[in-house]
């Protein structure tokens, strides 16, 4: 899958991922109001108005990105309707030629992660029939509980070539709490599983990539650099661009010196762009436009860090 | 939420949780056939032969246990049909007098953490009117992204009187590779864990016990008297017991001298009795009635280790 990724990035000329995490407050009003009227003030009304704005918006951003990612805890808060908004969503962007994230941070053991891994990368088997739950081509995942909660992922990634993201070090504020405390052995707790994603990496290697990838907050920049020494061979997921606080220039250390090796999500900044000031002029009826105008500007910031960098490393 | 566990306890005079975590080789020929008749070879068949057999076991249990526990890795696996069934069997449990655990081990930050706590411990809005999404009365949580990770659910926990289980250290062999990581302070990585569980805990006591609880593994009974002194507040889940290896004897030290503060976990030792040598005779037309032998057995396993150990002090 990781193969796929980076041909998207290099097809599409950069490595921006929109996250379609929407909230009741991002969905225009007449998008709700026509949900409401056709299913009452339900959660089936909720997953209506969030499909009719995920669509709209993968359909004017397709050409100029590679990927999705959907933040599952944003469906998963309108019960089942809304997951099922989650999965249409998901299947709607692969037809549109997206690699699609599911942003699930799923996490267990034995029989319940291969449930996980099943669920969100693989099929399942009933009588006859091979089924598919809420497949998407990748999926993030929680390192905690070690190995025991991975190694079903990865099987899933050789079976279906699929890829995961490990979270490693996360773009919160009280980020460090666990993930930067001092081990005895001088390394940083987040360096460890850094090093661990490594190892489970090697044993799915595809050319110079492996289907393993990491999670890595933009609001870390300090961290990038370190982070691509210990994983050289891993895609990074970047959160924490605009909304969080993440700016082009934090990114550099994130990517290899191709500009290859690192997608950056953006959520609110996109989707809700109609929302801001500077995209006002669009209009709720045209959220969509200024979503396409948000991914415009976003290109551009990104894409002058990494020309920046480059013509520094020149001289 | 955490009284109303304790007093479950007292009452029923146990600590067991029956884990509702079904496959589809737990289910008996009859429930299956029955639902492709109707339903064909397809999730929401699945769906509705996990409804059946979950009903009848919780029907056949719900006198003589305090709570139940439902892994929703396995609900998902089967997509919204699968978790539709999860919602359902949450709802039946609660109607039957049960605390209901979902066993969910979500994690995230800011709005994505809301929207889980949402789901799975309280409500949502949707234009005037209020909307329930996959409560239970507690869930699981991994800590890995710290208190931002954490606060959202405990805001739900003070305002809808609910509780979790904070992932410390898990009952899985790899358990180990992050959660026993000795820290420069000298502590294990599980113990700051444990620390922090007890501090996110001071802020939802209600009397002697905290909403928020946390999950150490049977398989490791050495850690259950460390984790007792840093979490003296906090009631402990216990997963492991049975299938996974842990006995009643390994059960002693998460309990208090009263015989509370643990609960117990089992799931295939319960659901999947009828398919064990011990309780074959029962036949799968009466999973159900094998499931309550194997309760009442446990009982006895957990009871005598527990009056073992008082009557050892006593000495």
């Amino acid at each position: 899958m990781i193969e796929q990724l980076a041909k998207a990035v290099q097809e599409k000329g950069t490595s921006i991922v929109v996250g379609l995490d929407p909230q009741l407050q991002f969905i225009p009003e007449s998008l709700k109001k026509a949900a409401i009227e056709d299913r009452g003030e339900s959660l089936f009304a909720v997953s209506d108005s969030f499909l009719r704005f995920n669509l709209a918006i993968i359909d004017a951003v397709c050409d100029l990105v590679p990927a999705v990612k959907l933040q599952i805890a944003m469906y998963e808060r309108f019960g089942t309707p809304g997951i099922e908004a989650y999965r249409v969503t998901a299947k709607y962007a692969k037809e549109k030629g997206l690699v699609v994230i599911g942003d699930v941070k799923r996490n267990d053991i034995g029989v319940s992660a291969e449930g996980y891994a099943d669920s969100h990368l693989g099929t399942v088997k009933f009588g006859h029939t091979i089924l598919s739950a809420l497949e998407t081509d990748m999926c993030t995942v929680n390192p905690y509980l070690g190995s025991d909660g991975i190694e079903p992922f990865l099987k899933v990634c050789r079976e279906k070539n699929k890829g995961i993201f490990v979270l490693v070090k996360t773009s919160n504020p009280s980020s460090g709490e666990f993930q930067d405390l001092k081990l005895a052995s001088g390394e940083m707790l987040c360096e460890r599983v850094a090093a661990k994603v490594s190892e489970w990496g090697s044993t799915v290697m595809h050319g110079d990539w492996s289907d393993v990838g990491a999670v890595v907050g933009a609001t870390y920049p300090e961290f990038g650099r370190r982070m691509r020494e210990l994983m050289p061979r891993t895609w990074i997921l970047v959160p924490g661009y605009g909304a969080q606080g993440g700016k082009g220039a934090d990114l550099v250390p994130f990517f290899d010196k191709d500009g290859l090796g690192a997608i950056v999500n953006s959520s609110r900044g996109i989707i809700a762009a109609w929302k801001q000031e500077e995209y006002k002029k669009y209009g709720e009826e045209h959220f969509e436009e200024a979503s396409r105008a948000a991914v415009q500007a976003m290109r551009e910031d990104i894409a002058k860090a990494l020309d920046d960098a480059a013509a520094s490393r020149v001289h």
